[in-house]
């Protein structure tokens, strides 16, 4: 790759970690304004906005897109009201830095206190969304957060538009607007210096589909959280409820099957299959989801003439994403939560039962990030949680696991005040 | 590199992470009584342990070792008593496993807790340090987690006999065994594999040195918890108490120049540095530490012919770990603050002031895991911390940044119950 570019997106970085600096310590008030200006421009600028949009969408670029990812491009009028919104909504949320998460003092005097604060600079890396752009710059600001946003080339102009209002809003609030940054170009060798420049950036956040994640996370010596989809269980215990557990069955897999959060995967016990199986498998019709069987429940299935298929190995352990569930027949809670753990990616799994006993030992068993007793999978979210944010839902271990919100977007320091003491 | 590397690396990881479901949920007594069992089983083995350790200083790998690095691979008596102390001190520590972090109950019902529970599997890289085999096993499974253990090729007999002694407290206190592994070699190929099995695997944490670690951040798609050493800095402020900073400053040099929170810098307001320098430099000479200066102080230290030379600018972003200061003459808080932000490894760094502003700027605006006010940095150490166990300081701003105890060796899942709600 060419010189200028390593030079330009080193710069860029540069810039982005000093405005890091004076952005951690901003008072609330300013970076609330910044916002609330944000929201009062995204709504001056519909017409701008819809024109570079189109721009983008008359590209070849765009062309190429699948009709979901292409509808994601698109910005209308109602959308842009939307986002405006979003963004009032983040303003008044509660500012996240400098809560204290602990505070004592040692019996050598030493008072300890260890306080929320920004991260500091924060890579973005995502795709043809344009609502990305600003739901990642706004949650990034609040929390004190410098970042660099990186887009697909499908969205360029868009975001060069957004980003824009974005520089307008900081300086209008007297923050630098060098604390949000559109990386100027997509070629793809910007991307992998970016990735990098740990001496300048502390994290890296890349939104998408597995493909742009694995790639990020093995290109990148910058610390990255991943977002990686669900392949969620919903097991049907002995003891459970048979109406409650097909309503849980049905939302989990039919109200949003594109969610990391749908259940692709449903267990039954063996005891309760053939009673529930044929009651859920015509409630999931209805939802026109199919289902991929293994030969217990496909027996079962065949004898009520219920439609079917036979499921491949793979189906097992598939996130279908789609109207589409497998369902396998278990002997025991242990077979369940064994199943579970070797097949599922650890994201969001459930049991329905009125057995307490089977339930707690389920939630303590299943080695998940939400793990779920007579709920759906579906509230896996931020804002169902009432974190009022998410910027994603951590399918990682360290640092932020599940829904990622305000909080999760900042680490600590501890401050330490002395009286002139030296360690022995 | 050969197939059965891969498969023997690969079965290894396998096992661990097969213990660590187990190892999540065991009594805190189990894991205690493995702990006083490994313990008495170090007491009992001091002749088989030194008879290994012999054998590890006879090689030629450790024939090549610097003194200092010799040292640290070397058992005695005395230090296995030592080590089998600091287990029984880890046994009585509280068990971090199912601290409640949030419970909260939302508006339609769902009651949620956010649990502490172990990562899961954990590797350990290292050299050929014995007593971090013990520490790091000791510390990954007093918090639930399994670990793989890969330290260096000086210290692989020591090492599989300590691995023994602890399977077998392992297997007298009912716990899987595969929960501490040793990689079985120290083929550089074996590492390579083990740093991408990232279904396996869930954290790594290199102990070492700074190209050890890059090597690991470098090469691992698993997320990696780092601990590069510190380039400290003291700030001597206008308003200070001048022989508390030249207590501090020469603690903070002195008392071990070899540990990562060491001052490496030191920066001195000019109001004071004509009165305060002469003064620090000869209490410092005292220490046997020498001077490298900027102008400014240099000028200063020559005019009262104290020893000292000049800095390169190189000088002013070393880690020396030695007795040896770099010096510098700041015009400003402001300029301090600067500074620091820029040439800091953003570890600890301390002001020493009677001004409280002062202070409180200080403490807010440097951008370091800690930051003091009149102590000195050598605190920043997880048993000054009073956590009762530490890991090492993490240089990274996720999961965990400074000290890191057993909470730290933690992730959270959340545990949410229901009476069947769905999401609408």
């Amino acid at each position: 790759m060419s010189a200028d570019l390593v030079q330009l997106v080193t710069a860029l970085a540069s810039r982005a970690r000093a405005a890091s600096l004076g952005l951690a310590t901003a008072p609330t008030a300013a970076k609330n304004s910044a916002l609330r200006q944000l929201a009062d421009l995204i709504d001056a600028a519909h017409p701008a906005l819809l024109a570079a949009n189109a721009q983008d969408l008359a590209s070849p670029e765009a062309a190429a897109l699948t009709p979901a990812a292409r509808d994601r491009l698109i910005l209308t009028s109602a959308r842009l009201q939307h986002l405006a919104e979003s963004v009032r909504e983040v303003a008044v949320l509660p500012d996240p830095v400098g809560d204290v998460l602990e505070d004592f003092t040692r019996p050598n005097g030493l008072h300890i206190r260890k306080l929320r604060v920004p991260i500091g600079v924060i890579g973005i890396i995502y795709e043809a969304r344009p609502n990305v752009t600003i739901d990642c710059a706004v949650l990034c600001l609040k929390s004190g957060n410098a970042c660099i946003l990186r887009g697909g080339k499908e969205c360029f102009h868009t975001n060069t538009a957004l980003v824009a209002l974005i520089a307008q809003a900081l300086s209008a609030s007297g923050l630098a607007v060098d604390a949000v940054q559109l990386v100027p170009t997509t070629d793809r060798a910007a991307l992998l210096t970016l990735l990098k420049l740990d001496s300048l950036i502390h994290c890296i956040i890349p939104r998408g589909g597995e493909s742009l994640i694995r790639f990020v996370a093995e290109n990148s010596t910058i610390p990255v959280i991943k977002h990686y989809r669900g392949v969620c269980f919903v097991y049907v215990d002995a003891a459970a409820d048979l109406a409650m557990a097909e309503a849980i069955t049905v939302n989990a897999k039919a109200s949003r099957p594109s969610a990391c959060n749908a259940a692709e995967q449903l267990l039954v016990h063996q005891s309760i299959a053939g009673k529930f199986l044929p009651a859920v498998a015509r409630a999931l019709a209805a939802q026109k989801v199919s289902l991929r069987c293994d030969a217990a429940s496909a027996a079962i299935l065949a004898r009520e003439k219920l439609p079917h298929s036979a499921a491949t190995a793979a189906d097992f352990t598939t996130e279908f994403l789609d109207y589409v569930i497998a369902v396998r027949v278990v002997d025991s809670l242990d077979a369940a939560i064994a199943t579970i753990n070797r097949d599922s990616s650890n994201h969001s799994d459930a049991i329905v039962t009125a057995n307490a006993a089977a339930a707690r030992r389920f939630l303590a068993e299943v080695d998940s990030a939400t793990v779920y007793w007579n709920a759906s999978t579906r509230f896996t979210d931020g804002f169902e949680f009432g974190y009022g944010a998410e910027i994603g839902i951590s399918t990682d271990r360290l640092h932020a696991r599940g829904p990622m919100g305000l909080r999760e977007l900042c680490t600590h320091k501890f401050v330490i005040e002395g009286t002139g003491q030296v360690r022995g």
